[in-house]
């Protein structure tokens, strides 16, 4: 018997948790939930039904695992907690700030319902975290260090294209190649902000836009821009279609450390990605860990959990046993 | 109160869980057992008795954690079950091809005595076996590599030893650079076991010895030599020492996959390490799980474990709340 699971929200993310799904023969796309008109809805796969979003509570018991697919501003901070009152959930919530505001909220309906909720689910949150915690308990005595990219930053992008006389724009999040090798040198030197990353923009400009007034402000804004070596190339809306159409992304974790009765030996570990699509691959993590949300319910758990409670052999339909056999 | 841990064997593993356990403060190393006599042996922490390996039983209510620090080969099979009667136990044990029954050996005497064992405990088996766990969840249309070195083979180094006329060896595994391109290219290539790894040995030949034929049966040996492209150097006892004397190791494990409807997007997950103690890196593995062992075991659990069936926090001091805003 599959896990059936519910996708709430179909933009990028719920697109790909749908092919996602077909990786996965244990798993079934039983509905997908939707704010908009259900009837102006086309998804990809044959025979699943859309229905409104009101219509969540009613499929409770047609559901194992909601997967919320909703943006972490406005969205999940309320539906997480009012769907696990029905379902096992999984979110991809990624406010750093407001991880334990949303993990009390989603605790405390998951505890009363009996369901598991698993949130902040992805590569960061999600993979780069575990590896976080990984490094830093395996080499107390180091650093580690996180750099994203090479890879298109959305709000970076959006940023842009509230500027005035901007048609459209794309924002690459870049690592300096020297910072990376200073840490795997084992150096662990201090940088900052501007030594970590550059920012490369490829702006389409509107017709009579004052171009160095727009280079200007991108360089300037403060949070966004104004801490980086920003570089500005505008191009036409024909060549941004054409060779900055996907949403890559990816980025290392590294842990520098030392052992030894005196500190003599130093290790890196590196774990780093590489992704041709940035809501593909974190839906592709989002997949797996719903079906751990769906067999630590099965045992019995219930309430909020992060990557960090969750033992991997519940990611992986193989029995402990091959898990064992053919991994270990 | 700190976690009490016991060190069972006292070679380089034992002094690396020795030093590992200096960098941990809920740490204390309570004592240390060898099968030598241990009037003869000279530890380096302060205070600390060493024990004859048959007065264990008795420290059963004076540790929490027994680390077993023998060899796979003799040592391990029969100490972790044997210890598993009285404490909670970890090792490194690494035969792959017997983990099943070790697994059974240990999961039986752990259960009726309701201490925790985890096996299989380092990088490999251990983080890389966790790795290609992750890697296959996350993209099943996929395929994982795994690359050892550049790094000493201990066995290897061994059977070089073994051979006429040798006073002594190093061998090293590197992992070919064009084989690596080729997997984080993506194109998922078929690779014979010569053109993952290249074999060098540094080889200290005895007086009037034949070099030639030294040469000729290394290169030959079945299992060990004959399927690599192997090179031999011989040189002084001297430069051996010099040159030659640390354990370092490392190695890859690589995970390429696609995802999107039409397979259309490829992801590479690299998790790498470069270690210049390869014992001292595996008993600070082992010491985090040593920490899990004892938290799971307070929490009720029991029966034996592998690094798949322990949720990431265990291994952490830290609390959930901590792991949640400091790491996620």
């Amino acid at each position: 018997m599959s896990i059936r699971i519910g996708i709430f929200g179909y933009g990028n993310l719920g697109r790909g948790v749908e092919s996602a799904i077909r990786q996965n023969p244990d798993m079934e796309l039983v509905a997908v939930f939707t704010r908009r008109d259900p009837a102006t809805m086309k998804i990809r796969t044959e025979g699943v039904p859309v229905y409104h979003a009101d219509k969540a509570p009613e499929m409770a018991d047609k559901i194992d695992v909601m997967i919320l697919c909703g943006g972490s501003a406005t969205d999940l901070p309320v539906q997480t907690p009012a769907l696990a009152k029905y379902f096992n959930v999984i979110d991809s919530f990624d406010t750093h700030a407001k991880i334990p505001e949303h993990f009390a909220a989603v605790d405390a309906v998951a505890k009363e319902s009996g369901k598991v909720g698993i949130i902040s689910v992805g590569w960061d949150p999600g993979m780069f975290s575990l590896n976080r915690l990984f490094g830093g308990v395996i080499l107390p005595d180091g650093k580690d260090y996180t750099f994203w990219g090479k890879g298109v930053s959305q709000g970076h992008s959006d940023a842009i294209r509230r500027i005035e006389g901007v048609a459209d724009a794309k924002q690459y999040t870049i690592p300096v190649e020297s910072a990376l090798e200073a840490v795997r040198s084992g150096a662990n030197p201090e940088l900052t902000t501007r030594e970590k990353h550059t920012r490369e923009c490829f702006v389409v400009a509107k017709d009579g836009a004052d171009k160095a007034k727009i280079e200007e402000e991108i360089k300037t804004m403060p949070n966004y821009f104004a801490d980086y070596d920003t570089t500005v190339n505008f191009i036409s809306q024909e060549e941004l279609n054409e060779k900055h159409g996907g949403i890559p992304h990816g980025g290392f974790v590294i842990r520098s450390g030392k052992t030894g009765f005196e500190g003599e030996h130093t290790h890196i570990i590196e774990y780093s990605l590489k992704l041709d699509s940035n809501p593909e691959f974190t839906s592709s993590v989002i997949v797996a860990y719903a079906r751990a949300a769906y067999r630590m319910n099965k045992e019995g758990m219930s309430g909020c959990k992060t990557v960090f409670d969750v033992a991997p052999a519940y990611l992986s339909p193989k029995t402990g046993a091959e898990l064992r056999k053919e991994l270990l």
